[in-house]
C-alpha cells in the first residue's frame, strides 16, 4: 500500500479512475496532465476558453475560490454544481474530479488519407550491393577506394563520399563481411555499409505534423508503396491547442519550453515509427530517411527554431528553404545517421502543406486556372497555373475547430458533422461522428446549419434570426443573454444533458471566418485580373475540407461560386506531399521550385481588402451577381426578391 | 598534509622531485607516466629497447627481482649498483628513483620551419559583413532569405545554404545585431553569423602531426601569414616511441586505447592552439578551420580510424581522400563549427606528409624530373614531373632515431650531431646539440661517422672494422662482445660517466637503413626508365635531413650520387604543405590531385630490390660507376684501388 507523504493529497480522475498525490494548491489541469487525463482546453490554461469544465465530486471544501475568469465562464447553477474550470481551481484536500464527456478531447477523427498522386519512386537514398576484392601487396588501395572502385564499377560514373561515421566502420565491416556489403547512400554521401545484400530493405518514413494531428506513414522507399500508416494527436495540445498559444508558450518560458514543445512533437512521430515498424515487421534502423511537411510554426517547434518573430508581424519565418538535419540531432527514432528532410515553406502563414498541396494537384505544371484552398484557422488560397501563382494566407480563425462557438469542438466522437433542416416542420436531422449522442457540432455542421437556416428562413442574407419564426417552431428560442437560438440536438438525444443548439452568435462567427477565406479569394483573383468563371477547377484540401458538404459552402458563399463539377475534395494533401518528397528527388526540386517561385500576398496590405470582406459577411454575398446559382435558388424559395 | 593510505607507498623521482603515492607492484614506468615525468622508452614497456634505465637511491629491498629481459639488457655492474628498467621493475617500499641523463627524452630538437613557398591567400573560408533591411509587411520574407539575398549582392552569384545550427541562432542574433551581421562561411555552407563586422578577425590553425613531434601554425586566412607558433612533442610518445607500437597498444586494448592515443594527440594539439592564440591574442572561436597533415598511421589515431588492417600486409589504408570532419567532433579547441581537414594520403606507408612534400616542391608541375626523399623510420621516396610521379615507401628503420644503435638517441641536448675524424692523429672531433656534454648519437651524426671511419680508413667499403687499426689508435678497441668499436667522446667528456662509442653493430643498422632507401632509389630509378643523371633536382625533405651533411650522405652512398649543388634541404615540409593547404582551395585540390595521380610503386613485390638492397649495403656502394665521384675520392685516399 502507498504510504502517502504527510503534505500530499490523493486526486482521482472520473470516469477513467485514474489517480495519484499531488502538493496541496495543484491545478485540477496541472494533475490531469501529469495522469494524461483527457480534458480539453483550448486557451492553453489561460481560463479564457471555458472548455474544461470538471466537476469536483468530493473534496469541495479544499477548493480555492472561483477566479474572475471562472465567474464570468460558469453560470451561477454551474457554480452551485460545483462545476469549476480545471485550469483554474486548485485543490488542497484529497479530491474526485468527473471530467464530463463535453470536457474530453475524445476520440479525434484523424484523417490520414489524401489525393493518391501516382509518382514514380527514385529517392534519395539508395542501396548498392558490392562484392570487393581482397586487398594484395599489388592493389593494396584504401578501404575507401576499394568500395568507391566497386560502387563506380556497379555504377557507371556515380561519385560518392564516404561519411566520416562510416569510415570509422569500415575497415572491420568489411573484413567481416567478407568484402560482400551493401552501400545506403543519401545524395552523393555513403552514410552507411551493411555486411551483405540488404537491398531489399530500404525504408523512409514521411510525416504530415498538424497542428492537432499527426500522420505517419513507413514507405518503401524501392517501391514507393506504404508499408504501414499510424496517426496520433499531436502532443502538443496539451500545451496549448493553437499555435499561438504553443509559440506564446515558449515565448513566456524560453529555451527550455522550445525543447519541450519540440520533444512532444518527436515522441509522438516516434510512436508512429514504432507501431509502423511493429506492423510492417520492419526494424526502426531500417529508415534511412523521414520527411516532413507542416505549417510554419509546426517547421518551428519541430526543428527548435525561435518562434517569437515569426508569431509577430510582419510575421518573417526564419528558414523558407527544405531543411535537411541528421534525424538523431532531432531525436528521431531512425538508423543513426538517417536524414530529416522538411518540406520549403512559402511564407510566415503558407508552410509547407500549401507547398504539398500545390504539388499534389501540380498547380505549377497546369495550363489552366487552378484554385486551391486548404481550409484551417488559416487558410491558403492559391490560385495559377504554370505561368503565376500567388498565394495568400487569411485569418478564418478557429471557429471550425470548435472555438468561440457555443457547442462547439472539434470532429471527435460525438461531434454532430451533418445538419440538415425540414422546410415544413422546421425539424432537424443530424448525423455524429461514430454515430454516437451528440455532444457538440463540429466544422462541416457549422456550414450546413446557416445554410439551411437561409433556406428555410430562419435567418436572412445578413445572417440574422428572423425573430417571427420563435413563434413557428418551439427550436428557435431566446438564450439568457437575449440572443436568438436553434435547437439542433434535444437535451433527451444528447450526450451532454443539455440542448446543443447553433446561436445567433455562432453565425456571426461563421459569417466572419467565411468572410475572411471569400474576400481573400476575391482579392486574389481581382489582383490576379482573373473572376471565378476562369477557375476551371478548385480544390478544397485539408481534413475539414473533407467533411464539408459542397453545396452547403456555395450556399452560404465560403469560396467563389463554381459549379459543383469544378469542385474536387482533395483531403490532405499534406501527407500525400509528405509521401511524394520522400519517394522521390523530382518531388523535392519541385517542391523547391514551388517554395521560390510562388508569390505569396500579403492580404493584410491590400486596400479593398476590408470592402470585399464586408460584402463577404452576406449569406452568400452582398454581390449576388457573383452567386448567380444561389441567388437563383433563394429566390425560389422567396428568400429574397 | 597529506595522509597516505595504508597500502600507499610514496615514490619520488630525482632529479625533478616528482612525488605521489602509488599502490606496492606499480611499475616504475607507470609512475613515472602518472607523474609526465620524463623517462625514455623505445619499445613502449616491452623491456627490449633497455632506453629506460634508472637508478635505484632508496626502496631497494622492495624492488621485483630482475626480469629476464633486465638480465639481458642489464650488465652485472649496473645491476649491482641498483641500475634497473623503469618498465620492468615494480616497488612496493617507499622509494626514491633517479633518473639519468641518458634515460630521459630531454629537451627535443623541435623543427617548424620549413620550405617557404609562397601561395596566394585563398581559403575555403570566407567572411562577409552585410546589412540587412528589417522585414516589413510588404517584404516579409524568411531571415534566411534576407541574409542569403543580402550575401548574393555583396557577392555576385554565390549561392550558400544556412547550416542548421546557425538557422537556429539566427532569429534573434539578426535582431540584437541590428541586421548588421558578418556571415562566416566555409565552402557553400555559412557555418556561423556573428554579430557587427568582424572580417578582419579570422583565423586558421595548420598542424603537422609527427610521429615524433607536433608542430602548429596559427594563421591569419585572410593575409595567409602566420600569427603564431608552437610545437611539442607527441603526447602519444608514453605510449609507444614508434607508429607500430602504439598501433598494437590499441590492437591490444581495443577502441578505448583507439580513443586514449587520439586524445593524446589532441590534448598536445590543443595545448599549441592555446598557447599561439594567447601569444597572438586570437580567441580559439575565431578558428575556423584546422588543417592536418601525417604520415598513415597519424592519420589513423588522430581520426580514430581503426588501424589493425593497415599494420598488417598488404597495409591499405582506411581513407585515402582529404577528410572533412566537424572539428568539435575530434575534440579540437576551434570555434564550434570549425571544419578539421585531413590532407589526402598515398597509401598505408605514404601519407598526407608526403603529399606535403610534393606539393612543397611542386613536383606535378615540373618540367624536368625531380627526387624527393623524405627520411625517417619509413624512407618515402619520390620520382617524377608533370607527366609521371612514382613513390616508394621503403623500412630505412629507426636507427636514425637512435634505436639498435648502442649510445643512440634522438636530437636532443646532448646528442652528438656531428663528427670528423683527423685522418692523422685518428682523433674525433664532435658538436652537440645545445652544446651540452654529450651523452649519445643522433642519426646525423650516425652518417658522418661511417663517412668519416671510410675516409680515414678505420672500416672498409664493406663497413668492417679494420682489426689492425686498434693498434694505431685507443680510440678503436674490442667491445666486451667481442666486436670493435670506436670511441666518439670519451668517459671524461661526456654526461653519462661512460665512453660514447659507435660500434660494428651500428655500423651494420646504418648500412642496412642506408641500403633500403638506396636500393627503394634505384629500383624505383629503373622502373621509371630512368638514371642518376636524370635528376635535375634533389631534394631532402624531413626533420632529419635538415641535419644531415650531404658530403657524409654521399660518401656512404644514402641517395643516387648527384652534384651536391642539385641537392637542397627542404626541412620540414610537412608543415609547409599544412600551411598551404589551410590557406589555398586551389592547394587544397593540387593535394587531392597529387593523393589520386602519383603512383605508389611497392618495393616489397619488385624482384629485383633484394639484389639492389644486397649491392647497396657496400659504402657507397657495390657498384662504383654509380658513385664516380665518391669513387674518386677513395682512390685518391687510398681506400679503394
Amino acid at each position: 500500500m502507498k504510504i502517502l507523504k504527510k503534505t500530499e493529497i490523493e486526486v482521482v480522475f472520473q470516469p477513467y479512475g485514474n489517480r495519484s498525490t499531488f502538493h496541496p494548491g495543484t491545478t485540477i489541469m496541472d494533475a490531469a496532465r501529469i495522469l494524461g487525463v483527457d480534458v480539453s482546453s483550448l486557451c492553453s490554461g489561460q481560463g479564457t476558453c471555458g472548455k474544461c469544465k470538471v466537476k469536483i465530486q468530493e473534496g469541495i471544501k479544499g477548493l480555492s475560490p472561483p477566479t474572475d475568469k471562472e465567474l464570468s465562464n460558469l453560470s451561477q447553477d454551474e457554480l452551485s454544481r460545483s462545476i469549476r474550470l480545471a485550469c483554474q481551481t486548485q485543490v488542497t484536500l484529497p479530491s474526485i474530479i468527473f471530467v464530463p464527456e463535453r470536457s474530453r478531447v475524445g476520440k479525434q477523427r484523424l484523417q490520414t488519407e489524401g489525393l493518391e498522386v501516382p509518382v514514380e519512386p527514385d529517392s534519395l537514398i539508395r542501396k548498392h550491393f558490392v562484392q570487393l576484392p581482397p586487398p594484395t601487396l599489388h592493389d593494396a588501395k584504401s578501404d575507401e577506394d576499394r568500395l568507391l572502385d566497386a560502387l563506380s564499377e556497379e555504377n557507371g560514373s556515380s561519385i560518392f563520399l564516404v561519411d566520416y561515421e562510416t569510415a570509422k566502420a569500415l575497415p572491420v565491416l568489411l573484413r567481416k563481411a567478407e568484402w560482400k556489403v551493401t552501400a545506403v547512400t543519401f545524395k552523393d554521401r555513403i552514410i552507411a555499409v551493411e555486411p551483405g545484400d540488404t537491398t531489399d530493405r530500404c525504408f523512409g518514413f514521411a510525416v504530415d505534423i498538424g497542428t492537432t494531428k499527426l500522420a505517419g506513414f513507413l514507405i518503401n522507399l524501392k517501391t514507393g508503396k506504404v508499408a504501414a500508416v499510424a496517426a496520433r494527436m499531436n502532443p502538443q495540445i496539451p500545451i496549448g491547442e493553437d499555435v499561438l498559444s504553443r509559440i506564446t508558450h515558449v515565448m513566456m518560458h524560453g529555451l527550455p519550453a522550445l525543447a519541450e514543445v519540440h520533444e512532444a512533437v518527436v515522441s509522438g512521430i516516434n510512436e508512429m515509427i514504432s507501431e509502423c515498424c511493429a506492423e510492417a515487421d520492419v526494424k526502426t534502423e531500417e529508415i534511412y530517411e523521414l520527411n516532413f511537411v507542416g505549417n510554419t510554426a509546426m517547421q518551428l517547434l519541430f526543428l527548435k527554431l525561435w518562434p517569437q518573430f515569426t508569431a509577430l508581424s510582419p510575421y518573417p519565418p526564419v528558414l523558407r528553404r527544405g531543411v535537411d538535419v541528421q534525424a538523431a540531432e532531432l531525436g528521431l527514432a531512425s538508423h543513426p545517421r538517417a536524414n530529416a528532410h522538411y518540406v520549403p515553406i512559402i511564407g510566415g502563414f503558407v508552410g509547407s502543406d500549401s507547398v504539398a498541396d500545390l504539388m499534389a494537384v501540380d498547380m505549377l505544371n497546369s495550363e489552366e486556372i487552378i484554385m486551391d484552398i486548404d481550409i484551417g484557422t488559416n487558410t491558403e488560397i492559391a490560385i495559377g497555373n504554370k505561368d503565376l501563382t500567388m498565394i495568400a494566407s487569411c485569418a478564418s480563425g478557429p471557429a471550425f475547430e470548435g472555438m468561440e462557438i457555443k457547442h462547439g469542438m472539434r470532429a471527435a466522437t460525438g461531434a454532430i458533422e451533418r445538419v440538415s433542416i425540414d422546410p415544413a416542420s422546421l425539424e432537424a436531422y443530424y448525423r455524429t461522428v461514430e454515430d454516437a449522442p451528440p455532444v457538440g457540432i463540429c466544422g462541416s455542421a457549422l456550414v450546413d446549419a446557416p445554410a439551411e437556416l437561409l433556406k428555410v428562413g430562419i435567418i436572412n442574407v445578413m445572417g440574422r434570426f428572423n425573430n417571427d419564426m420563435a413563434k413557428e417552431t418551439d427550436r428557435v428560442r431566446k438564450t439568457a443573454e437575449g440572443w436568438l437560438e436553434y435547437i439542433i440536438a434535444k437535451k433527451d438525444e444528447t450526450g451532454t444533458d443539455t440542448d446543443i443548439t447553433i446561436t445567433q452568435a455562432d453565425i456571426r462567427e461563421l459569417q466572419k471566418a467565411k468572410a475572411a477565406m471569400r474576400a481573400g479569394a476575391e482579392v486574389l483573383l481581382k489582383t490576379m485580373n482573373l473572376t471565378k468563371d476562369d477557375i476551371t477547377q478548385l480544390y478544397v484540401a485539408g481534413a475539414f475540407g473533407n467533411y464539408i458538404d459542397p453545396e452547403s459552402a456555395r450556399t452560404v458563399g465560403m469560396y467563389p461560386e463554381v459549379s459543383l463539377d469544378r469542385i474536387k475534395f482533395v483531403g490532405n494533401t499534406a501527407g500525400t506531399g509528405s509521401r511524394m518528397c520522400l519517394i522521390s528527388k523530382n518531388m523535392r526540386e519541385y517542391a523547391e521550385k514551388i517554395s521560390k517561385t510562388v508569390r505569396y500576398y500579403e492580404l493584410a496590405v491590400d486596400p479593398g481588402f476590408q470592402s470585399e470582406y464586408v460584402k463577404a459577411t452576406f449569406l452568400p454575398h452582398q454581390d449576388l451577381s457573383r452567386q448567380p446559382m444561389v441567388a437563383e435558388m433563394l429566390r425560389r424559395l422567396k428568400r429574397i426578391e
